[in-house]
Parts: C-alpha cells; sequence; structure tokens
C-alpha cells in the first residue's frame, strides 16, 4: 500500500471518534459495551480503504466489525467511508497488528480477517507476513476457542505459504479456493484490491483455517 | 483414462512376470526380498502407462519403485516402457487401490505418489477419490512413521479438496505448489497426462502432506 502524507487525516480521525477509536486499548475486554449489544466480533487485521469491512458491515448487522490499519493516512479513507455509510456496527482502530492482545481481551474475537495482505516476498521478511505463526499465536489468544482465520489474496506465494503455516501451526483448513470468482461462492464481499485485481483477470485464493484449541 | 480392450495384453503381461509381479500378496512383507536389496520403497497408486515412474526409476537407483495399477489393458503400456528401459528397481502390480493393505505389510512402503488421479468430481463419488479418508487410511497403515503422500494434478476441484482432506486427517502440508511448472521445483518427472495438459498452459498442482503419527 502506497502511503500519502495527508496532513488533513489526524483531524478529520479526531473528529470522528465515534468510528475511529482514540484510545482503543481501554475498551479491552469491553467491545461489546461499546457497540452496545452482544453480538460477534469479527476483525480485519490491514482493513486498508475499507471497502471490504464497509460491505459486511451492510451485510450483516448482526456482526460487530472492527478494522485495525497501521496507517493513518490510509484509515481516513476507511472513516470516510463508514462516515457515508452510516454503519453502527462498524469501528476502526490505528494500531499495529503486533499490539492486538493489548486491544483484545482472550477469547473476545470471534473472526479473524486477512485480505490481500503484504506478502513480504523475501525469506528474511518471513516474520512480517501476517500468516507467520508469530501473529498466528496472536490471533489464537484473541479468538474464541474455535476460532477461524478467513484469508484472502491474489498473491500465489503468499496462498501458498499461509496453507503451510496454517498447517503447520495445527490449524484445520476448512476451505480452500484456488479461483474465488468462478467458484460459485456467495456472499463475497471485495476488497478495493480485489477488484483491480479481478479485472485484471488474475485468480483470488481464498481459505477459512481454523484453530483447534478447543 | 480411457480403457480400450487389448486382447494381447494379457499374454504379453504373462511373459514379464519380473516387471508384472503374479501374485502380489505373496510378497507382503517381503518385498524387499524381492528387490535385493534394502533400499526404500516407493510406491505409485494409479500408475497408468508408466512414464512417471519409469523416470524416476531411472533417476533415483537406489529406491525401489512399485506402480499399482487397475487396468491390465493400461497396464501393459508401462510393461513396455519398463522391459525397454531396462529398470530393475521398478515393479508394476495389477491391482485395485482399495486391496493394499493386502499387498504391503504395516510400515512397509517410504511413501506414496500420486499423480493425476481421477477427480470424480460429483459429490456422490467423493469415496472413490484417492485422498477420500478411507484411502488416506489405508496408506497411513502401509507408510512407515511419518510417511509422505505426494500428490500432482492439474484439477482445481480435486486439490482444493484434497488440501481439506488431507488437514482434516491431520496430516501436515510440508508443500504446495499452486503452478508447479512456474516455481523452480528441481527434479519433476512429468507423466503424461502432465506433458500433454501443460502444453496447453494448464497449471499443475503439487503438495506434500506427512502423517503425524510419529
Amino acid at each position: 500500500m502506497r502511503v500519502r502524507n495527508k496532513p488533513w487525516a489526524s483531524e478529520f480521525i479526531a473528529e470522528n471518534r465515534h468510528i475511529a477509536v482514540a484510545q482503543p486499548s481501554e475498551y479491552k475486554g469491553k467491545w461489546r459495551e461499546l457497540f452496545g449489544n452482544n453480538h460477534p466480533i469479527h476483525i480485519e487485521v490491514g482493513t486498508g480503504k475499507g471497502q471490504f469491512l464497509s460491505g459486511m458491515a451492510k451485510a450483516n448487522p448482526g456482526i460487530n466489525y472492527i478494522g485495525i490499519e497501521l496507517f493513518e493516512s490510509v484509515m481516513v479513507v476507511a472513516v470516510q467511508k463508514v462516515l457515508e455509510s452510516g454503519a453502527e456496527n462498524l469501528k476502526l482502530l490505528n494500531v499495529d497488528a503486533a499490539d492486538l492482545t493489548e486491544i483484545f481481551e482472550d477469547g473476545e474475537v470471534n473472526r479473524v480477517y486477512l485480505n490481500f495482505s503484504d506478502p513480504w516476498p523475501k525469506k528474511r521478511h518471513e516474520k512480517r507476513r501476517l500468516t507467520f505463526k508469530t501473529y498466528l499465536s496472536l490471533y489464537e489468544r484473541l479468538l474464541e476457542k474455535g476460532g477461524e482465520i478467513h484469508f484472502k489474496t491474489d498473491n500465489q506465494g503468499l496462498f501458498e505459504y499461509s496453507l503451510r503455516s496454517f498447517s503447520e501451526y495445527g490449524m484445520l483448513l476448512t476451505f480452500v479456493s484456488l479461483d474465488l470468482h468462478q467458484s460459485g461462492f456467495e456472499g463475497n464481499v471485495m476488497t478495493e484490491y480485489e477488484e483491480k485485481f479481478s479485472n485484471k483477470g488474475q485468480r483470488i485464493y481464498r481459505s477459512e483455517a481454523r484453530f483447534q484449541n478447543t
């Protein structure tokens, strides 16, 4: 993701703290209180410009969505989207994925989405991939028992790597599609990247993997 | 695999019993004695016309190969290939994969190859797929502890299914390629089908999965 400097971003975010939560760690263990209901919590790690999560929030009003995005200058676009949609079941957090366990209590989250994560193709950057074992271990902590990761990418190398990584971690693969848009899969909400790449005729890969810590 | 009737096949096979073993169950637990060495035993289930196993036998003289083929009229072509190559580390068995445990002692085999197995795409035929759990259970019995299945196919649906099936069985995925011929993988020996389909620009999928019964 190319990140442009946007001086107005901080101000815009500060004006929309009902969407972009200011001090996320204060809500650790209390996210359902903030949403004002007991619905399941699904998070997306690396939410980018927010098209996926906005679409999901609209389609699934009975789910609380939380998007995690490292770059403020990217997240500001997602804040605009949520503001326009009027969705009340979607919050955005400007935090690093490495700090997830400071934000969520163990077992507080019901599903993790990873969409078109940075592939970090060089072997020496393996630890930065969001499907590396240290990240899986974070997701496992904050997810409920038997919680799932739903993962999409157009990057063949990252998908191959991630299937192995899930398996090596002891996760169960419950869904694999090697060409999502030709598969008849229903209810797919596309990300900005997904639209762009699939319009170029590129395959989209998708998997679901379950932690077996029951 | 289309199967033509070949009246001369039985006769030709009968003349080459040093390659096409007549009563395989008599060698249960004694295959290394028949080969006259203590080399590892790798089997291919559904060996077809034998191009893969002939190539592997030539490239790896320190391995004993055994090809299993249900159709005599297909296996006869493989017998001809082995005869021409003069390979002494390759035997062929005209048996049904369902009878594998009558042919091999528990733990007698060191690796199982599955190449371009019939995809049986209809859900009601799932049990016939060579990566269905009942077959995995047969392979697990005859394989050494921690033995692996090496699997190639051009069929997307069968590959997706098989990754799930390996995972559900508790196997560890140790290798996944979603485009083998573009992957830089070394030492690949092509089957007849693989040559044909990859020449048409079709992707070849490949995986290695390990039983975790250590």
